[in-house]
């Protein structure tokens, strides 16, 4: 029996989770959320945060995710937001020193959209778009349990699609769907449609829409607008087979998600509409994504081994 | 020595072409180029004009392009708007049975891509996005020798992003690039900008705009910028090593090609920017194309023998 630990690093959170591979097939074994350990000895109290976890079981090997960008060849964290400790750090062998196990990093976008794809909403599927509608808009298509990542790791930037009109978006570019879309700005659109300072969170605009007020409602409405488009361009550029939404956004479908594909629906022409579904993984998606890494890793050792 | 033809069979000419695979490398051996057979009997017209090429040389395996759509399964044409005769023929089982060869059929569109990425502007990288501007727009990204299609066959429609902005496309949505870019459109635009009924081409446009008419350049700058977010879009979503720009537009390069890859890398923010290079193999890519298709059904039929 093989086991394999998932660890999902967040900003404020750690995601423990143990999985065991019944013939193929990834079953639960148990999870725990702890903080997040920051600065010296970051790695040190990380390691025994998971040897608690772990406890008399000994796993085969574990996933690490990264919120940031990590360098294919070392592993090492070249910037990483929210946890500038880790800059610098290779994560996997950091714990790998200290637990005696093998270990991968994986990006906790890319965990997150494997996980979607192969054991969630997109599951029997082989080839999945996953979109993360959160406080920015991230996509990835996953085809046979592998995220696309272009030429230069870039690829999926489906909040960036460039069309020149329309508001300034924080990658520089103007009219991006995230500019319309992403979390922080419906809260600051919504903030200055009212006239007022109130740094306003998306949550907070779906309230403001379901007490009546016009203003969120409006706000909403363009991001329906916005994320039908994003669903129609993701139909023409990609063609995938089933498109997976999750992200915050997706606790309250029935405000955007639900009548953006609705829109889309309508609006399509040349289009092959394909199944388009809530994400259902949750907050669970990065850390089964990190068991996937693990497992991908278990299954290249074996193979190095017979080689 | 294998000897492959290559069989572009086009809406005016037939466009012949004999290489030799010298040892990995496709070597050209000869051309032609002829009348495109039509109706009753046409099958026996393309392959009388084919046997008079091919002369006493015998090809090993040819490739027939065919514009429209083709059943995978049956090789049979579902549509081809330009050749209706076509229509329920299966184009390579036809022209096998009555020269003796084998064959296969391939879209134009995607013998066009292939060819380009593999012989032409893209060779040597595995990674190329083909853009074609014509009278629609047309991309192709071209992996490892190999269209990516997407689930149903349709991915790639870079000229069809969704804007819900701008110009009714005929596709039936608004704000697509090829409502601004498209070679028809173009013409149609400078028309309409003019108040006058001259079904005007691209060409003509391309003329006025060199005689300094200042609504023609108007009419280019609206479709430079659409391509300039075209290319920022294809960097976005895809992330290819190389994008190669070909098709009728490309003949005139200073206008609307040139400004948008500059305006692109003006506008690039966190974008990857890769070699964006002209198409090479001009009205010849198809043929090549087919020539490529059917080195792969000698290499498949090979590898078959030795199972």
């Amino acid at each position: 029996m093989t086991l394999l630990l998932g660890v999902d690093n967040g900003g404020t959170r750690v995601k423990l989770l143990l999985a065991r591979d019944a013939g193929g097939r990834l079953e639960h074994v148990r999870t725990a959320d702890a903080p997040t350990p920051r600065g010296i000895g970051a790695m040190d109290e990380l390691a025994a945060i998971t040897r608690g976890f772990l406890g008399d079981d000994r796993a085969d090997a574990f996933g690490i995710t990264v919120a940031g960008i990590f360098d294919e060849a070392s592993g090492a964290v070249v910037t990483s937001a929210n946890m500038r400790w880790l800059e610098g750090l290779a994560p996997a062998r950091e714990l790998s020193d200290r637990l005696g196990i093998p270990g991968v990093v994986v990006q906790d976008g890319v965990a997150t959209a494997i996980a979607e794809a192969v054991l969630g909403a997109g599951r029997g599927a082989d080839d999945v778009f996953v979109l993360a509608l959160g406080t920015g808009i991230a996509g990835a298509h996953v085809v046979d349990g592998a995220v696309r990542k272009g030429a230069h790791g870039g690829a999926g930037e489906i909040g960036h699609i460039a069309t020149g009109r329309g508001e300034k978006c924080t990658c520089g570019q103007s009219g991006c769907l995230e500019s319309l879309l992403g979390g922080t700005r419906l809260g600051a659109r919504w903030d200055r449609a009212r006239g007022v300072h109130a740094q306003s969170t998306a949550v907070d605009v779906v309230h403001g829409a379901e007490r009546g007020d016009e203003s969120a409602r409006a706000v909403l409405d363009e991001a329906t607008s916005a994320l039908a488009n994003g669903l129609l361009s993701v139909m023409a550029m990609i063609d995938p087979g089933v498109i997976v939404i999750g992200g915050g956004l997706s606790n309250s479908p029935e405000w955007i998600i639900d009548p953006a594909v609705d829109k889309a629906r309508r609006q399509a022409t040349f289009h092959a509409i394909p199944p388009i579904v809530r994400a259902e993984l949750g907050s669970w998606a990065g850390a089964w994504g990190a068991v996937l890494a693990a497992e991908q890793r278990v299954g290249d050792a074996l193979r190095l081994e017979h080689t």
